[in-house]
């Protein structure tokens, strides 16, 4: 299938110096994909303009007169710059020019925007924020990573079946095993919510494999893990701290002394190995999960390696029908499973308010 | 000031075979300090009595009938074993005859026997776990790490008055810096009980820096990092996760084949000093921390090594008046600031619980 890429080109901390190298690398990768440059004016350069002229018509370059800064507050940016970079990709994505649109620029202006204009799925009351981490074996997506800090059991269900779509198209895995995220392995730990999510979980239809913990992630014990945005934002980041942490002290203790350096010489190269294969970079590429069309988020830190990578993701999702996928399993189960009572909604509202 | 540690000798998955070592070498390394062993009478064996002679009154043993298992229920664990050596070490911190009390066992029935045998210190709701985790620069003491899957407002400022304690007594540090564990560094981020949280922490008195994330933990940005039992847990346990994927991943790209392992060994020794520095051991010891006396939870797989780092941080905690320091500071706090009605706390109860 062909796919065309909206990018907004002014995200993230680098902006066009990351996002243009990355994307006419991308097109040189993936010659079946095309994409729309979204951006200012002046970004687009003679010596731009030439570096994309060979690619023709696989490439279309669409101005913005707005860019949203990385601390701008979300809200604002959605009703005031109907202009941005941002949300001209998005629209793309919305008038059906670009079945996917992807950026590094401030997350909670990009999941706002992105509700706004695509909407989300039928029987999806919130977008989640879903990342795929390595893991001993294989790799695990988590979601959700930020977008919700209070999740309703049913919250955490509708995670689920997205987490389990998004593996499906992605790594052709078909009925993915999923966990539900807990501070122990027995059904009757954790709070209220997880216990009632468990209970959602196991009668979902899904292969629903029960509590795990956050030690898990790392291992690969199942491909989808479902947790609320709090916990998931710190897990996350936790992880990225510890990460650093190493980084920082092999650092140290290579750069010790000259004899130090001298000594790990030779292992350079397996250093070189185990880096690439920790490397965060690998892994970038966020899916906003929920929406009718498919949004990635690249770390704003991103380089164009690690923007490419996120491309890539990007692409895979649109071209092995990510959101058909939901949308399919959200009718299987609405059609299996009475939908919630208003009594029940409201009886758990005033509990897990 | 001399401290008496009661060791419950059985707890853990090595049981006496770790413990007895460790408190061996324990009283080797510190001449000031005295222990009771406390497990089944047939541990005690000749060797092992010829091994602890030397010691002459500043080790006792004290039989105990009983085992709790790891995975036994605490409650059942509580009602039914009167005469376990978890039970017995934990009387004897009661009885006054030792200042603190360690075990590496099963960390729900320690908790709630210290809870029902020791009862929370005035002012304290709710006991937590906190335990040290290494950073770039110095090290943070966080908490609550599973004791307490929902928490008020109100337990997260105690969790933060008891932690900035314990780092007094421990770190020798005067007003420690406490942050709050939240998902941005905004006031305006985070659930309603974690921005209430942050208010009181605000007009605590206590040297309060603000919302801290996930990667802050490692980065040493502050003494104390305070959290609900759900997140702190799984943080914990990701970062377990995460370390001993590096660490697989490390080993794999040694040994991949005789060249690689060739060109490591003269990185050996830089690569030993890296593991030693990021040795989870040094950090055993976590402190239940809110309750009338010491009590120290050694990680249940913990080596000598392990144990023995947990026996030093447990004699410091007790040997430094940790309990004095947060019964002084929470009648200090309730003096300065009015006690919440029973209104607010059964509103609060609705929207919490």
């Amino acid at each position: 299938m062909n796919v065309t890429i909206a990018i907004d080109c002014m995200g993230g901390d680098h902006g066009p110096s990351v996002t243009l190298p990355a994307a006419s690398e991308f097109l040189r990768a993936d010659p079946t994909v095309k994409i729309v440059l979204v951006g200012l004016a002046d970004i687009f350069s003679k010596a731009v303009l030439a570096e994309f002229a060979p690619f023709g018509d696989r490439v279309r370059i669409q101005h913005a007169s707005e860019v949203i800064a990385m601390d701008e507050a979300p809200a604002t940016a959605m009703r005031v710059k109907k202009d941005s970079s941002m949300r001209v990709a998005i629209d793309l994505v919305k008038s059906g020019e670009a079945q996917a649109a992807i950026s590094a620029g401030n997350t909670g202006a990009l999941m706002a925007i992105s509700r706004f204009v695509l909407k989300t799925l039928p029987g999806i009351d919130r977008p989640a924020i879903v990342q795929v981490m390595p893991a001993v074996e294989g790799q695990t997506y988590m979601l959700d990573l930020g977008a919700n800090v209070d999740c309703t059991a049913e919250h955490l269900l509708q995670f689920g079946i997205m987490g389990a779509m998004l593996v499906e198209a992605l790594e052709h895995q078909e009925r993915p095993e999923v966990g539900l995220l807990n501070i122990g392995e027995e059904e009757t730990k954790g709070n209220e919510i997880v216990k009632e999510a468990g209970e959602l979980l196991r009668k979902s239809g899904l292969n629903f494999i029960g509590n795990v913990e956050g030690n898990d992630i790392y291992k690969g014990s199942c491909h989808v893990i479902v947790c609320d945005g709090f916990v998931g934002n710190v897990a996350l980041k936790a992880s990225e701290g510890l990460g650093m942490m190493f980084v920082s002290f092999l650092k140290e203790e290579l750069n010790r002394n000259w004899f130090t350096r001298l000594c790990a010489l030779p292992a350079a190269h397996m250093l070189m190995r185990f880096k690439r294969r920790a490397d965060h970079r690998r892994y970038n590429g966020a899916v906003l999960l929920g929406l009718r069309g498919v949004v990635v988020k690249s770390h704003g830190s991103a380089d164009a390696f690690a923007f490419g990578q996120a491309l890539i993701r990007c692409t895979e999702a649109a071209r092995n029908q990510l959101i058909e996928r939901i949308e399919r399993r959200m009718v299987e189960y609405t059609q299996t499973h009475a939908p919630r009572t208003e009594e029940q909604n409201s009886t758990q509202a005033v509990r897990t308010a």
